[in-house]
Protein backbone atom coordinates (compact mmCIF):
# COMPACT_ATOMS: atom_id res chain seq x y z
CA UNK A 1 0.00 0.00 0.00
CA UNK A 2 0.94 3.45 -0.58
CA UNK A 3 -0.63 6.79 0.40
CA UNK A 4 -1.57 9.21 -2.64
CA UNK A 5 -3.82 12.28 -3.22
CA UNK A 6 -5.48 13.44 -6.42
CA UNK A 7 -7.20 15.93 -7.49
CA UNK A 8 -6.75 19.95 -8.28
CA UNK A 9 -4.25 22.44 -6.13
CA UNK A 10 -5.57 22.91 -2.71
CA UNK A 11 -8.44 20.27 -2.89
CA UNK A 12 -6.64 16.81 -2.97
CA UNK A 13 -8.67 13.73 -1.52
CA UNK A 14 -6.82 11.06 0.28
CA UNK A 15 -6.33 7.82 -2.16
CA UNK A 16 -4.17 4.20 -1.88
CA UNK A 17 -2.40 2.39 -4.34
CA UNK A 18 -2.44 -1.27 -3.67
CA UNK A 19 -0.29 -4.23 -3.93
CA UNK A 20 -2.30 -5.04 -7.59
CA UNK A 21 -1.96 -1.70 -9.07
CA UNK A 22 -4.97 -0.69 -8.48
CA UNK A 23 -5.77 3.04 -7.11
CA UNK A 24 -8.30 3.62 -4.56
CA UNK A 25 -10.44 6.66 -3.72
CA UNK A 26 -10.02 6.70 0.49
CA UNK A 27 -11.78 10.23 0.97
CA UNK A 28 -14.95 8.52 2.32
CA UNK A 29 -13.30 7.04 5.31
CA UNK A 30 -10.35 9.88 5.60
CA UNK A 31 -10.26 13.43 5.59
CA UNK A 32 -6.73 13.99 4.64
CA UNK A 33 -3.12 12.96 5.10
CA UNK A 34 -2.78 15.70 7.13
CA UNK A 35 -1.20 16.66 11.36
CA UNK A 36 -4.18 14.61 12.67
CA UNK A 37 -4.33 12.05 10.26
CA UNK A 38 -1.00 10.86 11.25
CA UNK A 39 -1.03 11.87 15.07
CA UNK A 40 -4.09 9.76 15.21
CA UNK A 41 -2.05 6.57 14.05
CA UNK A 42 -3.68 7.34 10.38
CA UNK A 43 -1.29 5.23 8.36
CA UNK A 44 -2.04 1.78 10.79
CA UNK A 45 -5.99 2.85 9.96
CA UNK A 46 -5.31 3.06 6.38
CA UNK A 47 -3.50 -0.33 6.36
CA UNK A 48 -6.34 -2.09 8.19
CA UNK A 49 -9.03 -0.56 5.74
CA UNK A 50 -7.00 -1.80 2.95
CA UNK A 51 -6.48 -5.18 4.52
CA UNK A 52 -10.35 -4.96 4.72
CA UNK A 53 -10.62 -4.68 1.02
CA UNK A 54 -11.53 -1.09 0.87
CA UNK A 55 -15.20 -0.94 2.21
CA UNK A 56 -16.81 1.59 0.06
CA UNK A 57 -13.23 3.03 -1.50
CA UNK A 58 -14.38 3.69 -5.55
CA UNK A 59 -11.70 3.86 -8.49
CA UNK A 60 -9.77 6.67 -8.53
CA UNK A 61 -10.14 8.16 -12.32
CA UNK A 62 -7.47 7.39 -14.58
CA UNK A 63 -6.54 10.86 -15.58
CA UNK A 64 -7.02 12.27 -12.13
CA UNK A 65 -3.45 14.77 -11.55
CA UNK A 66 -1.59 13.16 -8.07
CA UNK A 67 -0.72 15.72 -5.21
CA UNK A 68 1.67 15.75 -2.98
CA UNK A 69 0.82 12.69 -0.76
CA UNK A 70 0.61 14.50 2.24
CA UNK A 71 -1.39 18.22 2.94
CA UNK A 72 1.19 20.74 3.12
CA UNK A 73 3.16 20.23 5.93
CA UNK A 74 3.89 22.40 9.11
CA UNK A 75 7.19 23.10 8.13
CA UNK A 76 9.80 21.60 5.70
CA UNK A 77 13.15 21.30 6.92
CA UNK A 78 16.06 20.66 4.57
CA UNK A 79 19.34 19.29 5.35
CA UNK A 80 22.58 20.85 3.69
CA UNK A 81 25.71 19.36 2.61
CA UNK A 82 24.92 15.82 3.50
CA UNK A 83 26.73 13.78 0.64
CA UNK A 84 30.64 14.41 0.45
CA UNK A 85 31.08 14.87 -2.72
CA UNK A 86 28.29 16.61 -2.94
CA UNK A 87 30.16 19.11 0.23
CA UNK A 88 33.10 19.30 -2.11
CA UNK A 89 31.43 20.36 -5.27
CA UNK A 90 30.46 24.18 -4.19
CA UNK A 91 34.30 25.08 -3.38
CA UNK A 92 32.73 25.56 0.54
CA UNK A 93 33.93 24.35 3.77
CA UNK A 94 32.50 20.72 4.96
CA UNK A 95 30.44 21.10 8.20
CA UNK A 96 31.03 19.01 10.83
CA UNK A 97 27.73 18.68 11.76
CA UNK A 98 24.36 18.83 9.92
CA UNK A 99 23.93 22.18 8.01
CA UNK A 100 19.69 22.47 8.61
CA UNK A 101 17.63 25.07 6.85
CA UNK A 102 14.25 25.86 5.89
CA UNK A 103 11.85 25.60 2.89
CA UNK A 104 8.85 27.77 2.84
CA UNK A 105 5.77 25.55 3.12
CA UNK A 106 4.22 27.48 0.41
CA UNK A 107 6.98 25.69 -1.93
CA UNK A 108 4.78 22.78 -1.85
CA UNK A 109 3.79 20.66 -4.84
CA UNK A 110 2.69 17.71 -6.35
CA UNK A 111 4.92 15.40 -8.12
CA UNK A 112 4.19 16.38 -12.23
CA UNK A 113 3.43 20.15 -11.25
CA UNK A 114 5.32 22.30 -13.68
CA UNK A 115 8.11 24.66 -12.04
CA UNK A 116 7.49 27.98 -12.89
CA UNK A 117 11.06 29.72 -12.92
CA UNK A 118 10.75 32.86 -10.82
CA UNK A 119 11.09 36.24 -12.32
CA UNK A 120 14.73 37.15 -12.21
CA UNK A 121 16.01 34.08 -11.67
CA UNK A 122 18.80 33.00 -13.71
CA UNK A 123 20.33 30.06 -11.95
CA UNK A 124 17.49 27.54 -11.25
CA UNK A 125 18.87 24.25 -10.18
CA UNK A 126 17.84 21.22 -8.84
CA UNK A 127 18.19 18.60 -5.91
CA UNK A 128 17.23 15.04 -5.50
CA UNK A 129 16.66 14.41 -1.69
CA UNK A 130 15.01 11.26 0.20
CA UNK A 131 12.05 13.17 2.51
CA UNK A 132 11.50 11.88 5.51
CA UNK A 133 7.88 12.48 6.40
CA UNK A 134 7.51 12.55 10.48
CA UNK A 135 4.76 10.39 12.37
CA UNK A 136 4.48 11.81 15.79
CA UNK A 137 5.77 14.94 18.00
CA UNK A 138 9.53 14.76 17.93
CA UNK A 139 11.30 16.29 20.63
CA UNK A 140 15.07 15.60 21.89
CA UNK A 141 14.75 11.84 20.99
CA UNK A 142 17.68 9.34 21.02
CA UNK A 143 19.14 8.01 17.42
CA UNK A 144 18.58 4.41 18.53
CA UNK A 145 14.50 5.51 18.79
CA UNK A 146 14.10 8.06 15.79
CA UNK A 147 13.12 5.76 13.27
CA UNK A 148 10.10 5.06 15.01
CA UNK A 149 8.76 8.18 14.65
CA UNK A 150 8.83 8.04 10.85
CA UNK A 151 5.36 7.57 8.85
CA UNK A 152 7.13 7.13 5.89
CA UNK A 153 9.34 8.23 3.02
CA UNK A 154 9.17 9.88 -0.57
CA UNK A 155 11.23 11.46 -3.27
CA UNK A 156 11.42 15.10 -2.64
CA UNK A 157 13.25 17.67 -5.14
CA UNK A 158 14.50 20.56 -3.37
CA UNK A 159 14.75 23.14 -6.49
CA UNK A 160 16.92 26.14 -5.49
CA UNK A 161 17.69 29.32 -6.77
CA UNK A 162 21.65 29.37 -6.33
CA UNK A 163 21.82 33.30 -6.85
CA UNK A 164 18.94 34.10 -4.64
CA UNK A 165 20.54 31.65 -2.32
CA UNK A 166 23.70 32.81 -1.95
CA UNK A 167 24.39 36.40 -3.59
CA UNK A 168 21.76 38.26 -2.15
CA UNK A 169 23.07 38.43 1.43
CA UNK A 170 21.79 36.38 4.31
CA UNK A 171 20.25 33.22 4.45
CA UNK A 172 19.51 30.26 2.36
CA UNK A 173 15.70 30.50 2.70
CA UNK A 174 15.42 33.17 -0.32
CA UNK A 175 16.79 30.84 -2.84
CA UNK A 176 14.74 27.70 -1.64
CA UNK A 177 10.95 28.75 -1.29
CA UNK A 178 9.31 29.84 -4.48
CA UNK A 179 6.13 28.03 -5.50
CA UNK A 180 6.76 24.87 -6.85
CA UNK A 181 10.12 24.54 -5.30
CA UNK A 182 8.90 21.59 -3.07
CA UNK A 183 7.51 19.12 -5.32
CA UNK A 184 6.80 15.17 -3.64
CA UNK A 185 5.58 11.97 -4.04
CA UNK A 186 4.61 10.33 -6.31
CA UNK A 187 3.53 8.38 -2.97
CA UNK A 188 4.47 8.03 0.16
CA UNK A 189 5.35 4.37 0.76
CA UNK A 190 5.05 3.61 4.78
CA UNK A 191 8.19 3.25 7.05
CA UNK A 192 7.59 -0.68 7.19
CA UNK A 193 8.21 -1.00 3.80
CA UNK A 194 11.36 0.69 3.98
CA UNK A 195 13.37 -1.58 6.45
CA UNK A 196 16.96 0.67 5.48
CA UNK A 197 16.33 3.85 4.48
CA UNK A 198 20.36 3.89 4.26
CA UNK A 199 20.30 1.57 1.27
CA UNK A 200 18.31 3.15 -1.43
CA UNK A 201 19.89 4.66 -4.44
CA UNK A 202 18.55 8.24 -6.15
CA UNK A 203 19.05 9.67 -9.31
CA UNK A 204 17.73 13.15 -11.14
CA UNK A 205 18.11 13.06 -14.70
CA UNK A 206 17.95 16.23 -16.92
CA UNK A 207 16.16 16.16 -20.23
CA UNK A 208 17.06 12.31 -19.77
CA UNK A 209 20.88 12.73 -19.11
CA UNK A 210 21.77 11.42 -15.80
CA UNK A 211 23.09 13.99 -13.43
CA UNK A 212 23.00 12.72 -9.82
CA UNK A 213 23.57 9.40 -8.97
CA UNK A 214 24.06 8.69 -5.61
CA UNK A 215 23.46 6.39 -2.83
CA UNK A 216 21.50 7.55 0.41
CA UNK A 217 24.07 5.14 2.29
CA UNK A 218 26.79 7.87 1.54
CA UNK A 219 24.79 10.69 3.33
CA UNK A 220 27.55 11.94 5.97
CA UNK A 221 24.74 12.34 9.01
CA UNK A 222 21.79 9.02 8.66
CA UNK A 223 18.19 9.35 9.15
CA UNK A 224 18.39 8.35 12.38
CA UNK A 225 20.92 10.48 13.47
CA UNK A 226 19.27 13.45 11.51
CA UNK A 227 16.07 13.08 13.55
CA UNK A 228 17.51 13.04 16.55
CA UNK A 229 19.15 15.96 15.96
CA UNK A 230 17.02 18.35 14.75
CA UNK A 231 14.29 17.54 17.34
CA UNK A 232 16.90 19.24 20.06
CA UNK A 233 16.27 22.40 18.04
CA UNK A 234 12.78 22.55 17.27
CA UNK A 235 9.69 19.52 17.81
CA UNK A 236 9.27 17.87 14.84
CA UNK A 237 5.37 17.65 14.56
CA UNK A 238 3.35 15.15 12.71
CA UNK A 239 3.44 15.29 8.97
CA UNK A 240 6.20 17.52 9.29
CA UNK A 241 8.92 16.57 6.09
CA UNK A 242 12.74 16.20 6.44
CA UNK A 243 14.43 16.62 3.05
CA UNK A 244 17.98 14.69 3.85
CA UNK A 245 20.29 16.48 1.53
CA UNK A 246 21.54 15.76 -1.72
CA UNK A 247 24.54 13.88 -3.69
CA UNK A 248 26.93 15.66 -5.69
CA UNK A 249 25.90 16.59 -9.89
CA UNK A 250 24.10 19.18 -9.42
CA UNK A 251 23.79 22.17 -11.81
CA UNK A 252 25.96 24.84 -9.83
CA UNK A 253 28.54 22.38 -8.90
CA UNK A 254 29.32 22.06 -12.94
CA UNK A 255 32.40 23.69 -14.26
CA UNK A 256 30.97 25.40 -16.00
CA UNK A 257 27.43 25.81 -14.11
CA UNK A 258 24.73 24.12 -15.80
CA UNK A 259 21.49 25.65 -14.82
CA UNK A 260 17.78 25.19 -15.68
CA UNK A 261 15.65 26.77 -18.51
CA UNK A 262 12.27 26.43 -19.29
CA UNK A 263 11.18 23.67 -21.37
CA UNK A 264 14.32 21.81 -19.53
CA UNK A 265 12.31 18.49 -17.92
CA UNK A 266 13.90 17.17 -14.73
CA UNK A 267 13.23 13.41 -13.27
CA UNK A 268 13.90 12.89 -9.33
CA UNK A 269 13.80 9.47 -8.52
CA UNK A 270 14.90 6.96 -5.28
CA UNK A 271 14.79 3.15 -5.58
CA UNK A 272 11.46 1.39 -4.90
CA UNK A 273 9.86 5.41 -4.08
CA UNK A 274 8.91 6.32 -7.27
CA UNK A 275 10.30 9.31 -9.39
CA UNK A 276 9.14 12.97 -9.49
CA UNK A 277 8.62 14.72 -13.00
CA UNK A 278 8.56 18.60 -13.51
CA UNK A 279 8.89 20.52 -16.87
CA UNK A 280 10.36 24.49 -16.24
CA UNK A 281 8.41 27.23 -17.47
CA UNK A 282 8.67 30.59 -17.64
CA UNK A 283 6.89 33.55 -15.72
CA UNK B 1 -11.62 45.85 18.60
CA UNK B 2 -8.37 44.02 19.09
CA UNK B 3 -8.32 40.44 18.31
CA UNK B 4 -7.48 37.55 21.21
CA UNK B 5 -7.92 34.38 21.66
CA UNK B 6 -8.18 32.26 24.87
CA UNK B 7 -8.46 28.80 26.42
CA UNK B 8 -5.83 26.30 26.54
CA UNK B 9 -2.78 25.41 24.14
CA UNK B 10 -3.96 24.34 21.08
CA UNK B 11 -7.67 24.07 21.99
CA UNK B 12 -7.92 27.88 21.79
CA UNK B 13 -10.88 30.50 21.11
CA UNK B 14 -11.42 33.23 18.86
CA UNK B 15 -12.53 36.26 21.19
CA UNK B 16 -12.19 40.28 20.84
CA UNK B 17 -11.19 43.07 23.19
CA UNK B 18 -13.95 45.80 23.01
CA UNK B 19 -13.32 49.88 22.90
CA UNK B 20 -14.67 50.20 26.53
CA UNK B 21 -12.03 46.50 27.82
CA UNK B 22 -15.33 44.43 27.71
CA UNK B 23 -14.08 40.78 26.16
CA UNK B 24 -16.15 38.82 24.74
CA UNK B 25 -16.01 35.22 23.53
CA UNK B 26 -16.78 34.85 19.06
CA UNK B 27 -16.72 31.37 19.20
CA UNK B 28 -20.22 31.07 18.57
CA UNK B 29 -19.60 33.38 14.87
CA UNK B 30 -15.96 32.54 14.11
CA UNK B 31 -14.05 28.87 13.72
CA UNK B 32 -10.68 30.30 14.52
CA UNK B 33 -8.16 33.56 13.66
CA UNK B 34 -6.62 31.26 10.55
CA UNK B 35 -5.42 31.17 7.05
CA UNK B 36 -9.18 30.94 5.70
CA UNK B 37 -10.37 33.44 8.34
CA UNK B 38 -8.19 36.00 6.53
CA UNK B 39 -8.42 34.82 3.14
CA UNK B 40 -12.24 35.32 3.17
CA UNK B 41 -11.98 39.14 4.45
CA UNK B 42 -12.82 37.76 8.30
CA UNK B 43 -11.68 41.26 10.06
CA UNK B 44 -14.12 43.07 8.56
CA UNK B 45 -16.84 40.33 9.43
CA UNK B 46 -15.64 40.50 13.07
CA UNK B 47 -16.04 44.40 13.15
CA UNK B 48 -19.35 44.17 11.41
CA UNK B 49 -20.28 41.87 14.39
CA UNK B 50 -18.72 43.88 16.90
CA UNK B 51 -20.41 46.95 15.16
CA UNK B 52 -23.47 45.35 15.62
CA UNK B 53 -23.12 44.70 19.31
CA UNK B 54 -21.48 41.41 19.47
CA UNK B 55 -25.27 38.97 19.31
CA UNK B 56 -24.95 35.89 20.64
CA UNK B 57 -21.32 37.21 22.14
CA UNK B 58 -20.31 35.90 25.94
CA UNK B 59 -18.04 37.22 28.28
CA UNK B 60 -14.99 35.42 28.44
CA UNK B 61 -13.84 34.23 31.83
CA UNK B 62 -11.51 36.64 33.60
CA UNK B 63 -9.12 33.84 34.34
CA UNK B 64 -8.95 32.45 30.79
CA UNK B 65 -5.31 32.47 29.70
CA UNK B 66 -4.59 34.34 26.58
CA UNK B 67 -3.11 32.00 23.58
CA UNK B 68 -1.24 33.69 20.19
CA UNK B 69 -3.53 36.06 18.77
CA UNK B 70 -3.89 34.01 15.83
CA UNK B 71 -3.89 30.13 14.65
CA UNK B 72 -0.09 28.98 14.29
CA UNK B 73 0.91 30.71 11.10
CA UNK B 74 1.61 29.06 8.19
CA UNK B 75 5.21 30.36 7.88
CA UNK B 76 6.89 32.87 10.38
CA UNK B 77 9.52 34.86 7.97
CA UNK B 78 11.96 36.69 10.30
CA UNK B 79 14.09 39.75 8.79
CA UNK B 80 18.03 40.23 10.71
CA UNK B 81 19.62 42.96 11.24
CA UNK B 82 16.99 45.70 10.42
CA UNK B 83 17.91 48.34 12.82
CA UNK B 84 21.47 49.96 12.11
CA UNK B 85 22.81 50.26 15.99
CA UNK B 86 21.54 46.53 16.05
CA UNK B 87 23.56 45.08 12.77
CA UNK B 88 26.73 46.76 14.18
CA UNK B 89 26.55 45.25 18.02
CA UNK B 90 28.01 42.10 16.88
CA UNK B 91 30.82 43.34 15.04
CA UNK B 92 29.46 41.67 12.00
CA UNK B 93 29.07 42.95 8.23
CA UNK B 94 26.47 45.44 7.69
CA UNK B 95 23.89 43.74 5.21
CA UNK B 96 22.83 45.66 2.35
CA UNK B 97 19.82 44.15 1.36
CA UNK B 98 17.15 42.25 4.07
CA UNK B 99 18.42 39.49 5.68
CA UNK B 100 15.27 36.55 5.76
CA UNK B 101 15.58 33.24 7.76
CA UNK B 102 12.79 31.28 8.86
CA UNK B 103 11.65 30.40 13.05
CA UNK B 104 9.93 26.86 13.12
CA UNK B 105 6.27 28.12 13.38
CA UNK B 106 6.32 24.72 16.32
CA UNK B 107 7.50 27.42 18.31
CA UNK B 108 4.84 29.48 18.07
CA UNK B 109 3.18 30.32 21.49
CA UNK B 110 1.36 33.41 23.88
CA UNK B 111 1.78 36.17 25.63
CA UNK B 112 2.29 34.98 28.97
CA UNK B 113 3.71 31.65 28.28
CA UNK B 114 6.67 30.47 29.85
CA UNK B 115 9.67 30.13 27.52
CA UNK B 116 11.88 26.79 28.49
CA UNK B 117 15.36 27.43 28.11
CA UNK B 118 16.50 24.56 25.98
CA UNK B 119 18.84 21.57 27.21
CA UNK B 120 22.16 22.43 26.11
CA UNK B 121 21.48 26.26 26.31
CA UNK B 122 23.97 28.66 27.62
CA UNK B 123 22.86 31.59 25.30
CA UNK B 124 19.65 32.61 25.61
CA UNK B 125 18.39 36.06 24.44
CA UNK B 126 15.65 38.03 23.33
CA UNK B 127 15.03 40.26 20.39
CA UNK B 128 11.67 42.67 20.73
CA UNK B 129 9.60 43.28 17.25
CA UNK B 130 7.14 44.60 15.58
CA UNK B 131 5.18 41.46 14.00
CA UNK B 132 3.18 41.68 10.82
CA UNK B 133 0.42 39.75 9.83
CA UNK B 134 -0.55 38.99 6.17
CA UNK B 135 -4.08 39.32 5.19
CA UNK B 136 -4.10 37.67 2.01
CA UNK B 137 -1.85 35.89 -0.54
CA UNK B 138 1.17 37.93 -1.95
CA UNK B 139 2.84 37.49 -4.40
CA UNK B 140 5.59 40.00 -5.92
CA UNK B 141 4.01 42.62 -4.77
CA UNK B 142 4.63 46.40 -5.53
CA UNK B 143 5.86 48.26 -2.38
CA UNK B 144 3.25 50.98 -3.23
CA UNK B 145 0.36 48.19 -2.57
CA UNK B 146 2.23 46.52 -0.02
CA UNK B 147 0.45 47.37 3.41
CA UNK B 148 -3.14 46.92 2.01
CA UNK B 149 -2.28 43.04 1.93
CA UNK B 150 -1.83 43.57 5.98
CA UNK B 151 -4.24 42.30 8.21
CA UNK B 152 -3.00 43.56 11.66
CA UNK B 153 0.49 44.36 13.69
CA UNK B 154 0.83 42.45 16.86
CA UNK B 155 4.38 42.48 19.08
CA UNK B 156 6.76 39.72 18.98
CA UNK B 157 9.96 38.45 20.83
CA UNK B 158 12.11 36.53 18.79
CA UNK B 159 13.82 34.52 21.15
CA UNK B 160 17.16 33.27 20.30
CA UNK B 161 20.03 30.70 21.38
CA UNK B 162 23.63 32.21 19.89
CA UNK B 163 25.51 29.37 20.41
CA UNK B 164 22.94 27.40 18.50
CA UNK B 165 22.32 30.60 16.23
CA UNK B 166 26.10 30.73 15.09
CA UNK B 167 28.31 28.16 16.82
CA UNK B 168 26.98 24.91 15.53
CA UNK B 169 27.27 25.54 11.64
CA UNK B 170 25.36 26.48 9.03
CA UNK B 171 22.11 28.73 9.40
CA UNK B 172 20.27 30.12 12.01
CA UNK B 173 17.07 28.05 11.93
CA UNK B 174 19.22 26.10 14.41
CA UNK B 175 19.09 28.65 17.48
CA UNK B 176 15.72 29.93 16.53
CA UNK B 177 12.93 27.29 16.66
CA UNK B 178 12.94 25.73 20.36
CA UNK B 179 9.60 25.80 21.43
CA UNK B 180 8.09 28.69 23.08
CA UNK B 181 10.58 30.85 21.13
CA UNK B 182 8.06 32.76 18.99
CA UNK B 183 5.19 34.50 21.51
CA UNK B 184 3.54 36.80 19.63
CA UNK B 185 0.38 39.23 21.06
CA UNK B 186 -1.24 39.87 23.74
CA UNK B 187 -3.50 40.62 21.02
CA UNK B 188 -3.62 41.42 17.31
CA UNK B 189 -4.38 45.16 15.76
CA UNK B 190 -6.44 45.68 13.06
CA UNK B 191 -3.94 47.20 9.96
CA UNK B 192 -7.04 50.09 9.69
CA UNK B 193 -5.56 51.24 13.77
CA UNK B 194 -2.23 51.21 12.76
CA UNK B 195 -2.04 54.79 10.14
CA UNK B 196 2.29 54.45 10.40
CA UNK B 197 3.62 51.06 11.41
CA UNK B 198 7.01 53.15 11.44
CA UNK B 199 5.81 55.77 13.88
CA UNK B 200 5.83 53.38 16.57
CA UNK B 201 8.54 52.88 20.19
CA UNK B 202 9.13 49.51 20.79
CA UNK B 203 10.86 48.19 24.01
CA UNK B 204 12.31 45.11 26.15
CA UNK B 205 12.64 44.76 30.24
CA UNK B 206 14.15 42.25 31.56
CA UNK B 207 13.83 42.06 35.42
CA UNK B 208 12.19 45.51 34.98
CA UNK B 209 15.28 46.82 33.60
CA UNK B 210 15.14 48.55 29.81
CA UNK B 211 17.61 46.65 27.59
CA UNK B 212 16.30 47.62 24.28
CA UNK B 213 13.93 50.86 23.67
CA UNK B 214 13.74 51.83 19.91
CA UNK B 215 11.50 53.04 17.42
CA UNK B 216 10.49 51.44 14.01
CA UNK B 217 11.47 54.64 12.55
CA UNK B 218 14.43 53.18 12.46
CA UNK B 219 14.48 50.45 10.39
CA UNK B 220 16.71 49.64 7.40
CA UNK B 221 13.86 48.30 5.57
CA UNK B 222 10.24 49.08 6.33
CA UNK B 223 7.53 47.02 6.49
CA UNK B 224 6.01 48.34 3.08
CA UNK B 225 9.28 47.10 1.60
CA UNK B 226 9.53 43.75 3.67
CA UNK B 227 6.32 42.43 2.19
CA UNK B 228 7.38 43.74 -1.27
CA UNK B 229 11.00 41.99 -0.92
CA UNK B 230 10.17 39.03 0.50
CA UNK B 231 6.84 38.36 -2.15
CA UNK B 232 9.34 37.87 -4.58
CA UNK B 233 11.01 35.33 -2.92
CA UNK B 234 7.97 33.22 -2.12
CA UNK B 235 3.98 33.41 -1.60
CA UNK B 236 2.60 35.04 1.54
CA UNK B 237 -0.29 33.31 2.92
CA UNK B 238 -3.14 34.53 5.24
CA UNK B 239 -2.14 34.25 8.23
CA UNK B 240 1.60 34.46 7.76
CA UNK B 241 3.57 36.33 10.28
CA UNK B 242 6.19 38.73 9.37
CA UNK B 243 9.08 39.47 12.12
CA UNK B 244 10.69 42.39 11.43
CA UNK B 245 14.09 42.69 13.31
CA UNK B 246 14.66 44.65 16.28
CA UNK B 247 17.04 47.68 17.78
CA UNK B 248 19.73 47.43 19.48
CA UNK B 249 20.18 46.27 22.92
CA UNK B 250 20.41 42.56 23.44
CA UNK B 251 22.11 40.65 25.68
CA UNK B 252 24.57 38.72 22.76
CA UNK B 253 25.81 42.40 22.07
CA UNK B 254 26.97 43.67 25.19
CA UNK B 255 30.46 43.62 26.41
CA UNK B 256 30.24 41.03 28.11
CA UNK B 257 27.26 39.17 26.98
CA UNK B 258 23.81 39.22 29.19
CA UNK B 259 22.07 36.23 28.13
CA UNK B 260 18.84 34.89 29.94
CA UNK B 261 18.73 32.61 33.03
CA UNK B 262 15.98 30.40 34.41
CA UNK B 263 13.91 32.66 36.88
CA UNK B 264 14.31 36.07 34.41
CA UNK B 265 11.56 38.15 33.66
CA UNK B 266 11.14 39.22 29.82
CA UNK B 267 8.36 42.09 28.93
CA UNK B 268 8.39 42.93 25.19
CA UNK B 269 6.69 46.13 24.15
CA UNK B 270 5.20 47.84 21.02
CA UNK B 271 3.59 51.46 21.32
CA UNK B 272 -0.10 50.91 21.53
CA UNK B 273 0.10 47.20 20.76
CA UNK B 274 0.51 45.57 24.12
CA UNK B 275 2.81 43.82 25.89
CA UNK B 276 4.36 40.35 26.30
CA UNK B 277 5.70 38.73 29.63
CA UNK B 278 7.53 35.57 29.77
CA UNK B 279 9.56 33.86 32.28
CA UNK B 280 11.94 31.87 31.53
CA UNK B 281 12.27 28.83 32.88
CA UNK B 282 15.11 25.42 33.17
CA UNK B 283 14.21 22.35 31.31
Amino acid sequence: MKLIRFGEPGREEPGVILEDGRRVDASGQFHDYDEGFFALGGVEALQAWVDDGCPDGESIPAGARLGPPVERPPKIVCVGKNYLEHAKEFDEEIPTEPVLFMKANSAWSGPYDEVVRPRGSRKLDYEVELAVVIGRTTRDVAERDALSHVAGYSVFCDYSERAFQKEMGGQWVKGKSSDGFAPMGPWLTPASQVPDPQGLRLWCKVNGEMRQNGWTGDMMHPVAFLISYISRFMSLLPGDVIATGTPAGVGGGMKPPRFLDPGDCVECGVEGLGELKQRIVGT
